[in-house]
């Protein structure tokens, strides 16, 4: 008899988002028809730019004659010449340099932050932050090395995490413990803090110095305003030899139901000898087969002039969300993180309520459905998270509500 | 220091397919302008069909309103319920229950059948035909499943071959050894020979015996015409209880370039009293994000009426092709195998030469690109692959060309 992967029946039974709804439905159970806010899911709201989709229905019409038919995506790294090529330029525009073979694209980060574990050996010791997107602790425990689940404390024995609270300005500081592979994200889904150069440094030195990894997650690159925070962890001299950087289409340019995301293993990354990007390059050509032509003719106008024009007003409505909600929480009373340079704010619960007590208060008294901080880990206790991705009459409505719900 | 996964490490270097191209690089070098006729690698030629274009490029423009445009689908197993009811009716029509909540989508038969391996303990015994398509054996190979590699057998330690010979009609017999999980594809890749109902009953009843999980890769289901002959291993009462299903739209649709596929996980199919379908489901949730909505409305096009009318006509392009080669092939002598229900023809080479021997006969003498057996497996030495996916007029072309080399 086959046995099944022993480290699937540890994974705890409820995730997150599941609960949420299950909770948002009994509520609408009882108040049926009642018009909700949803400031819970990181899911973006705005049409596809233009060109965007002005290429991809080029895209479709060349897949229909046999002259520009295009089959198997047989170039390099899962990708066309034409998209690597501009994403290094969108890097070269920041001042990074990217070769166009450490570049390597696919239908999103959260298979590729899932899959890359695959590199290294079981025994690697993983760390992650404390609240964390939950990608990469389930991959983690999926692949062994998360060991015992604990559900007193919502913790993993063989993770050593990282506490992103106030007293660390709710992002992660390097460890005593040593840790072989840590995925940092900047700025932080869901805190909504990002780094500056020099918390980065300390990473980079510290990965350097014991021969970790870094798993840099830079899902929200494109949000980054604050002068002295780098939207690149290769903004750090010596990056390349001890970072993996993740980018993703789905917040930048609205693809969350598109799928297309990159990543760069530079060659300068080595282990015991061995290139990561090598093995990369192999793990993706034996177990991936690229992304559809026309979701990369697509991904290739969003990086363009006028892609980057039209992407970046999607980009300005959900900052100006995010500011309108941090202002009116602020203004109602609330301490507010995050939100500046990140499209999640990270809200703290009043004295006499926890996580989900705030949530239900929340959906009871304003009808805004938050996503409870102690979902993404032990420390986020205390916090919800709210989405600037809705529409700005709705973030205006739920900041108006909640002040009504006060009084 | 992180170690890498040590089981990449011993990855063969070489494979097939780059050598393939090394050789076919150094003939256009001797020889510049020579037309060569490439029918080596498995990738179809014509256009998308008509309605999939126009079902894709509406997809398009719905993605660029705000009423109709669509971010992460939320909705079960990777994909939308109309994908999925789709799937269900043309299962039905083979006479086949298939239950919604069975049918999982994705971006590809190769992500599937390497991803599937994570399910299992790590000390599942893989079984594999020889001569076999790569994926399986090389994902094993990552997974820590295969042993070691010995280059002088071309054989993993802890495999169970199949061998598919001659004597076995080139299809895989349920071994002698214990086998916990077996990659069965039919119609085969690289041989061209399909399983009939009482072949697919023994590896039902083995499976169910030994309590084994089957993953039946039915890529090439679309080619299949033979009275007798079953699409899928579901025909097979008992199937439900051990066996996934994976089916492609790339080579039935020719999405190669579009990236859809999808699979059956019975919700029978359960080992240790835990269901195969949550795991798998779990596993999709955790580290995989959907399918683009604009894809999977093409993938519904294709399953429509005017889709299985418009598509089935390059598939009967391409059976017509295999027939041309068959005919053609035999006529001048050569013992050909498979090429009735499959797009291969699994070709017996002349006495006196090797695959590779033959492989750079073809090329030299005829500017014909074939694929070398022996590089699916050791049991594959004897014989080489045509693919049947080219121009009508280069499969008319080919046999004239190794007619006249034959003088």
């Amino acid at each position: 008899m086959i046995e099944v992967n022993p480290s699937f029946l540890q994974l705890p039974g409820g995730y997150l988002f599941p609960e949420v709804a299950r909770r948002v439905e009994a509520f609408l159970a009882d108040r049926p028809g009642e018009r909700l806010i949803r400031l819970g899911i990181g899911d973006v709201t705005r049409p596809l730019a233009p060109c965007v989709v002005e290429a991809m229905e080029a895209a479709c019409r060349e897949m229909g004659r046999k002259e520009t038919f295009r089959g198997y995506c047989e170039e390099a790294n899962g990708s066309y010449g034409f998209l690597r090529a501009a994403i290094a330029a969108s890097y070269r525009e920041e001042g990074i340099a990217v070769a166009e073979d450490e570049i390597f694209v696919s239908d999103g980060s959260k298979s590729d932050c899932a899959n890359l574990g695959e590199l290294f050996a079981p025994e690697a010791v993983v760390a992650v932050c404390d609240p964390v997107y939950p990608v990469y602790v389930d991959s983690s425990a999926i692949a062994g090395r998360a060991g015992r689940y604990d559900p007193a404390t919502g913790r993993w024995d063989r993770l050593v995490y990282l506490p992103c609270t106030r007293e660390t300005g709710f992002l992660p500081r390097p460890p005593r413990a040593r840790a072989d592979l840590i995925y940092l994200c900047s700025p932080n889904n869901p805190t909504g803090a990002a780094a500056d150069l020099e918390l980065l440094r300390a990473w980079v030195d510290y990965a350097n110095g014991q021969g970790s990894v870094l798993l840099f997650d830079g899902a929200y690159e494109a949000f980054v305003t604050s002068p002295g925070v780098p939207r690149s962890i290769y903004a750090v001299p010596g990056a390349e030899a001890c970072a993996i950087e993740l980018r993703s289409f789905s917040k930048s340019a609205g693809f969350t139901g598109v799928r297309c995301s990159y990543l760069v293993v530079p060659r300068a990354l080595k282990r015991g000898g061995v290139s990561l990007n090598a093995l990369w390059a192999r793990r993706q050509s034996t177990k991936f087969n690229g992304v559809a032509y026309i979701v990369q003719r697509g991904a290739e106008a969003a990086l363009s002039p006028r892609g980057r024009r039209e992407t970046g007003e999607a980009v300005a409505y959900y900052r100006r969300n995010a500011q309108i909600l941090r202002a009116g929480l602020a203004g109602a009373g609330f301490i507010v993180h995050g939100g500046v340079d990140a499209p999640y704010l990270w809200v703290e619960t009043p004295p006499e309520l926890d996580s989900w007590g705030f949530f239900d208060w929340l959906l009871r008294r304003s009808g805004v459905v938050c996503t409870p901080g102690v979902g993404f880990g032990p420390a986020g206790e205390g916090y919800v998270r709210l989405a600037a991705f809705g529409d700005a009459e709705a973030a205006e409505e739920a900041v108006g509500r909640i002040r009504q719900a006060l009084l």
